[in-house]
């Protein structure tokens, strides 16, 4: 077992390397930008979906303004990002933020809409991702979940090998993709504008307009296209993974980030613009994009290749996000502790597996369709967007004498405005489209983190002792007396050392045993009387099936002695075997003894470990 | 939970019950017969789906001597298992007869034969169960595998109530079946010889001879008809399950058996002949011919709601036979014992489960056909048959005194030649068809069980304390000292509690705290200050990951003063909570902790629990 673990996870790695695995500007971007830039993929066929079946050939006209809207919100998501990244070198992102500055309420809601979002971002982004290798080789069309699951399979494997290695893995398609679409964004417009190129007329007939323009259509194209924008926050988020001087570091990429986003969502918006492309079922808009600048020439397969794979990185930004996000509730007590346990390899292992598990049922329920799963997103992010910009006017309206505090509160205040209306656009225009599962999700989440803080809470306080209470005991005094039982199935090596150690541990020991029959009983005591000890045998009839029973009987039985406030250790031994088969063989009983007995507060149980060589000679000289 | 468990599989019987749940004749035969003669459901079909293909027309005069070649084996069977009741009163079937005379090693093939044969039961049934209601309801087909699994899951729960609420459940459909299946016998004959009715002729085209009528087809058909001797040994084997006197209640329903067998059977192919059905893929055969006997009358849809019956029914058998089976294996030491324990309903709980997992596993590999299943079929049974058979031979050949030994060792004698030329039939004809995989398994589980019995033996050798080395011992002299060391991460009122009870078990008690940083450390030093006690805290720093490599070192480090020889005891407190919720909030670090130190064969691990009760009201206090 610990080998396949390393053959896949990498050997472990000590606490010291956590420093080594920082980030710098150049392995950072295609990282956390992913996430932002794979956006393209979809974003602008979403717009398209929702525009071109109700108005047609007015579509495209619409869906620049749109994407124009769409970008202006980048710059002002941009410069909101900038300032939270200077406040908040530590990262932690909305949570921390609004946490901080809106009270924890506030915090667990932001940390609550992000990880759902994280989940999602996994979800939309390998299933865009096989889309696009589907698009280019159809006869994929019948795999479409089983690839899905084979690269979040891939992602979470090597998330749990931990950051760096990852970063080196995932920079170079990320750079791969960005210079392919800038070379198709250039070629298609020069390929109109200056080699006389007329793009295929779609008929009348496909685009017929068919309801009028309205707001609510317009808000509906608007929200769709902003799932462009999901990933945007990852920077601020992951400031401690950056190099020193890591503000500086995670601010320009952040910067060069905005400017990516902008050029390819721009670039595809116009040019789906200017190709006139319908959306279809089983082909994207950028694969349809790409085959009419490329023709089947080996820069679409390339095109659509990158697309794959810089798609499935991006569900990448979550595998570094989501984790790191979780680990900081679980340090405040709001998620469960061990998600705050890195694992061999420093990757917080249990988040990376929670992630992956929950992305997957999201691909199995909605069968590896992008288009289904969108509605869901953008949700969670926008109110985290929100929540984290109104933490940051909070933070610059209560500290008074702040630099530029002035330009501070107008950026994030402009800031949690746009991005809060743009929260109530994307719930409303999409509720009945599946973000309602997000709405009651969240609270959901929530509720839950609340109600494991009042556990931990409650724990903490059962457990405290204040230091005057310290002063006051004295522990080496001995309140109560230990009685130490050893259950025995039969006189041998193991019982013997059970009973040895039970004497070692305390002057009232007890042998116990279970007999099924009288004869059974008759040939123990037998044995027992051979044993040179003071320790009494206690034979107890039970047929073949209950133990705890007739020991806490014994326990209680006034020949036993035992006084209220004693506390008893039960003795058990556990064999060791050197293989996983081994072990089916051994151990049950001890370990149904051990989980009834420990749900008494005044029984200890003392496990034996005793190893077990199989000794081949001795077994064929005892055969013969 | 407990709550769920008792739903399903009714609350816990005591010992002393397990003498209730014995069978007389009447609720015995339905129990045990279910399998045997529910095989008529797909027998006939078996037979002439090998030969209709080949021969056309000329394959009914064929099933008829097919047939009755396997009906003289059927009463060579029951006369062979008759003997094999009287000499083994106390069951086990093939496995104890083969061990008991051929030696240990055929004992365990008998074993492994009969154990896949089980599980092959299983799935046939309930496969050939589902294609009969398939058959009338036509609009089912589509849900095949899930109807499969729905039963096998409903025969899983009911096994674990236990024995005799199943004959109460399971008695009734038997008895349905083979009145249902008698009536449309004589119904049958009495329309074709005394109403005249003429069963429509197939055509020429649907009949013709395609191949020579060689003597492998006719053994083809045969080794596919000798499926309905399968379940004959299951009275055998359900000896001890009788009421007393249950040697004569055993044969008697062996008999019956028999004889309901052979009525079944042998008028089912007569019919098939009579009516000259041709196999189809969606109707079984049966079907086929009581809709020719009774049209789409109420009686048509009677035979086929209670084959469904008899043959999930039948599936049944494998569930009270091989889970006592494999429990007198595991005592003997040849499976794991936990396959010997009763669970809560006295039933063998463990068996249950592991047959109901296996057949569920061969329902989903061949997607619930029948057909594609009866090739393994048969070769386990017939091979189990054959050591059963010569094992006899060879008790009644060493027995020289025994009452009619001549005619016993004839017909014991006489039943092996003739299942050993069985089993290599079956095995030869339907090798390429799917006999090969039980022909690979067979030898494989023969090798585990082998490797099982080996590793048992060798810790029994290595436990074992002879009555002299007994007496030499001195079990109350000290022979070493044991250091208690008690993991601390704060000290409060659970740490306190296990500082106490250290004190109690040793005089050398030691304190240990791994500590992320130098704060941490002073913080803990100071308060570790105020205690009232001689112990000594030692404090290491790990930075958030390790606790054994610290705790290893200090164990072996001059200052603790181990010597070889010693034992260390670790003291850690496990937390109890109320729900299972609350359970996934604690212990992580105390259970991967307690893992790694039992590995070392000084170190004893004692668990002390420590409940917690969540206080609300203090937390809403602490809140505020």
């Amino acid at each position: 077992m610990p080998n396949v673990k390393n053959i896949f996870i990498g050997s472990p790695l000590k606490n010291e390397s956590l420093k080594d695995e920082k980030l710098n500007v150049y392995w950072g971007l295609p990282i956390l930008a992913s996430d932002a830039i794979s956006s393209v993929a979809y974003a602008s066929e979403e717009i398209l979906l929702v525009l071109v079946p109700a108005i047609g050939i007015l579509a495209y006209k619409q869906l620049s303004w749109v994407a124009l809207s769409i970008v202006m919100l980048l710059f002002l998501l941009v410069l909101s990002y900038r300032q939270t990244i200077q406040s908040y070198p530590n990262g932690g992102g909305a949570y921390i933020v609004a946490k901080d500055n809106l009270g924890v309420n506030w915090g667990i809601s932001a940390g609550a809409a992000l990880s759902v979002d994280y989940i999602l971002t996994v979800a939309v982004s390998i299933s865009s991702g096989i889309a696009a290798i589907i698009s280019a080789f159809p006869s994929l069309l019948n795999y479409r979940i089983e690839l899905c699951l084979l690269f979040l399979g891939l992602l979470m494997i090597g998330n749990l090998r931990g950051i760096r290695e990852s970063a080196k893995i995932f920079s170079l398609p990320t750079y791969a993709f960005v210079i392919g679409l800038i070379i198709m964004i250039v070629y298609g417009f020069i390929k109109v504008w200056f080699l006389g190129f007329v793009p295929p007329q779609p008929s009348i007939e496909q685009l017929k307009v068919m309801e009028p323009l309205t707001l609510f259509l317009l808000l509906r194209a608007f929200s769709s296209g902003c799932t462009a924008l999901t990933g945007i926050e990852a920077v601020s988020n992951a400031v401690p993974n950056f190099k020193e001087p890591n503000i500086k570091k995670a601010q320009k990429t952040l910067v060069l980030l905005g400017i990516l986003v902008f050029v390819c969502f721009m670039g595809t918006a116009l040019l789906a613009n200017t190709y006139h492309v319908i959306p279809s079922a089983n082909k994207t808009v950028l694969s349809m994009i790409a085959s009419e600048i490329f023709g089947n020439s080996i820069m679409y397969y390339y095109i659509q290749i990158t697309t794959m794979i810089i798609l499935v990185m991006a569900a990448n930004t979550a595998f570094s996000g989501f984790p790191m996000l979780i680990s900081v509730m679980a340090a405040d007590g709001y998620a469960p502790r061990q998600l705050n346990q890195r694992g061999d390899r420093l990757s917080f292992s249990n988040g990376i597996l929670m992630l992956s598990s929950f992305a997957a049922i999201l691909i199995l329920i909605f069968r590896g369709d992008t288009h289904l799963l969108i509605p869901l997103y953008a949700v969670g992010v926008f109110m985290s967007f929100t929540l984290s910009q109104s933490g940051m006017l909070m933070k610059w309206l209560r500290s008074k004498n702040e630099k530029d505090r002035l330009s501070k509160i107008l950026i994030n205040g402009s800031g949690a405005i746009v991005t809060g209306i743009a929260t109530i656009i994307i719930g409303w225009t999409k509720f009945i489209h599946g973000a309602w599962i997000v709405v009651v999700i969240i609270p959901a989440i929530i509720f839950l983190c609340m109600k494991i803080k009042k556990h931990y809470t409650a724990v903490a306080l059962q457990l405290k002792r204040t230091d005057d209470e310290l002063a006051e005991l004295d522990i080496d005094k001995d309140k109560y007396i230990n009685h130490v039982i050893v259950p025995i199935a039969s006189i041998n090596k193991a019982s013997i050392r059970a009973l040895r150690y039970a004497r070692t541990i305390s002057k009232k020991v007890t042998a116990f045993h279970v007999s099924i029959n009288e004869e059974d009983s008759e040939k123990i005591r037998k044995r027992w009387a051979l044993l040179n000890t003071d320790i009494k045998l206690y034979v107890r009839y039970s047929p073949y099936r209950k133990i705890i029973e007739p020991l806490l009987e014994l326990i209680e039985s006034e020949e036993h002695e035992y006084k209220k406030g004693d506390m008893i250790t039960v003795v058990l031994p556990k064999f060791s075997v050197s293989s996983l088969w081994q072990n089916i063989l051994h151990n049950h009983t001890r370990f149904f003894l051990e989980n009834k007995l420990l749900k008494y507060k005044h029984i200890v149980v003392a496990t034996m470990p005793l190893q077990l060589k199989v000794d081949e000679v001795a077994i064929d000289r005892y055969n013969k």
